[in-house]
């Protein structure tokens, strides 16, 4: 049988991806059956246009720090596949001899992962197709998470606990924060700004796309927080729509979709700051930390780090065993401590579906995440956030009349 | 004479000025003659409210921890001054005994501290008044360079390097990144994000408002090195000005001036997403980390974490020994390997002036910084940046004709 490996990476990049292919290349060098390790450039597009590197002839130090190294050493892309590329594939795929076919995505490149293994079965190629989860948006289907979701969250909590720290320091002249996250179909990592909850410090207010963005109800929450504290830090999606299934602020301009059809978003944290100032007349300013945070090993979850391996490292071993059109998943077995194992899936039950968080994770106001969110996603950032230190600011007696 | 200390926080928080407190208060701690050590809340508001602290009554180990937290722990403030409130501020540090007043912060604050220092001297009260630079902006004249920008640089020289990597990794949909720091005036913070560079990583293009922006201008330089690479990675200051002088984007609503009249700025990342995609017909986005970038201690630089401290610590020694109405400096007395000590300054020299990015390190095509710049910068935040894996991507033979 053909005895070669192909490996690629999709969608957008992540910290951890490129640990998944460490594992794969890893446990690939150490199986005798594997003759060459290939790696695809840009992903599918890389098979396409049959721009394929040789893994092998790659220094092994390199190759092992890739596990250090955020975004996608290979390249990615995302491409809409139509039936000729797919023939196009099959007969790439073919004349190089590839026996197993590892890519790393999200649920559109797990549907490309499963066409090409149905049409590989059709044409009778004796060839084994293993998906990658890789998704900071945390919504593949059945895993209990995704790699790259733990270090998004984690960079996500950080980066809310420090923002909230600058308002608590600044609100006399700045007032409100607003935070806006990735996401586009599902709040998973806007939620994660939760994380950095706890002495006084993190969002006050988190809304995601999961519920219907309702400005009055935005405002009045804002405001009732204001009233009370002086300050108001808030975690958005870029993703929120309204109670009429729109994008809350999303660019209709043709250049602005991906070739999925995927309309470009963002907006939503520069929308809510004139909201603010026109109606609540507070000033408000807004971060946008965009694709930094997916791609930051400063702040990478070593849990995630660790999965993302295993699960390059357990494709590559279950494609070796003969498993075919599937995609290995992470089962929590222990909530605390925090333990994992690896699963199988069939890739027609990811494939472009996306999973939202649950109601169980919103509170009933729609503006915040419950206890059972932070329980679910606290160990998936790995050790806890670095202490800061808080004054408890003993106020010493005035002795002169108030200033007026 | 009056043996109290009062120690506050102004302007934007860094990560770094809480370690400026600690060496204050430390050096406080060990010197006899102090007799209480009090912080004002959210700086001189806290002073003209007698709103104040004791700081002897902290836990030492929080204290001490100060060097470890960002933003500003005592709060800070942005605040006009009138003749009614400097009456008030002497009224206040005279009723509370203070003999030395140091107050950490911009040029702004070192206004405040020199016209409190002379009326202290003109109404004979006996009381030293010392400032202690602060600033992400980098912009305070004499001193070689401000506590504050060490980190925001290293936050920016890593995102930078980061985000450069995630438009490698996906520039066949994403072609052109554009990072918007913070700077108002000087783009110090803007030009930090050269330090990314090397194995084609970091920003192709930097546009500092030391220059005019001109849009036709960078709409060719990025077409060019679009042409060239395939993709552009882009780093522009909030406060980039057109041809006559104005802010590219500027907000002119009422709410967004602070109290000193500037202007709040950022919408740049978000106009020349607009441009590029309408002009170049290119698909364009934004990363804005905002706030985010100047509380980072993430990313802190181990230097600026240091000088930080010393300046705290030699601020009270001087006061200590009689000095005042003067801002400690930075002194680079080696450049490689990098050394530094501090001095004494006049607040006048200081106070509301603005040291801009010298026409030596910005490139004659106004699209850069030049070696000259990143000679100065790069001891500035800490140990190298992280290595990261680089693939030499060995490219195997194509067997098959092209894909059309």
């Amino acid at each position: 049988m053909p005895d070669n490996l192909l490996v690629a990476q999709s969608g957008g990049p992540t910290a951890v991806i490129n640990s998944s292919i460490c594992g794969i290349v890893t446990e690939a060098l150490q199986r005798g059956k594997i003759r060459s390790i290939y790696g695809a450039i840009n992903g599918i597009l890389g098979v396409l246009t049959e721009d394929l590197v040789d893994l092998r002839k790659e220094d092994p130090d390199v190759l092992w720090n890739l596990r250090r190294t955020p975004s996608a050493a290979l390249g990615s892309c995302r491409y809409k596949l139509g039936e000729r590329e797919y023939t196009r594939i099959l007969e790439v795929l073919a004349a190089h001899e590839i026996g197993y076919f590892l890519y790393a995505g999200g649920n559109d490149s797990m549907d490309t992962a499963h066409k090409v293994a149905k049409l590989a079965a059709e044409k009778r190629l004796d060839m084994r197709v293993i998906g990658v989860p890789k998704t900071v948006d945390n919504d593949l289907m059945v895993t209990d998470h995704c790699p790259g979701y733990g270090s998004v969250a984690r960079f996500n909590a950080i980066a809310a606990r420090d923002s909230s720290l600058d308002t608590e320091a600044i609100y006399t002249s700045d007032t409100i924060k607003i935070i806006e996250t990735m996401g586009r179909d599902a709040g998973w990592i806007t939620a994660s700004t939760a994380l950095a909850s706890g002495n006084g410090l993190g969002p006050n207010l988190i809304y995601l796309p999961e519920r219907p963005f309702i400005p009055d109800q935005f405002l009045a929450d804002v405001k009732t927080i204001n009233e009370r504290t002086g300050r108001v830090v808030i975690a958005v999606c870029e993703g929120l729509k309204d109670e009429s299934g729109e994008f809350v602020k999303a660019s209709h301009k043709g250049l602005d979709t991906d070739s999925f059809g995927h309309a470009q978003l963002g907006g939503v944290g520069d929308y809510l700051v004139s909201l603010v100032s026109e109606k609540l007349k507070i000033k408000a300013r807004f971060d946008k930390p965009g694709t930094i945070q997916r791609v930051s090993m400063q702040c990478a979850s070593t849990v995630d780090l660790e999965e993302a391996y295993r699960v390059g490292q357990i494709a590559m071993s279950k494609a070796a065993e003969g498993e075919s059109d599937k995609m290995v998943t992470i089962i929590r077995t222990h909530s605390n401590p925090y333990e994992s194992e690896t699963g199988l899936v069939d890739l027609i039950e990811v494939a472009l579906k996306t999973r939202k968080v649950p109601d169980a994770y919103i509170n009933k106001e729609a503006n915040f995440v419950t206890q059972e969110f932070l329980d679910y996603a606290s160990p998936l950032i790995g050790e806890p956030l670095p202490p800061y230190a808080r004054l408890k600011k003993d106020r010493i007696e005035k002795v002169l009349p108030n200033f007026v």
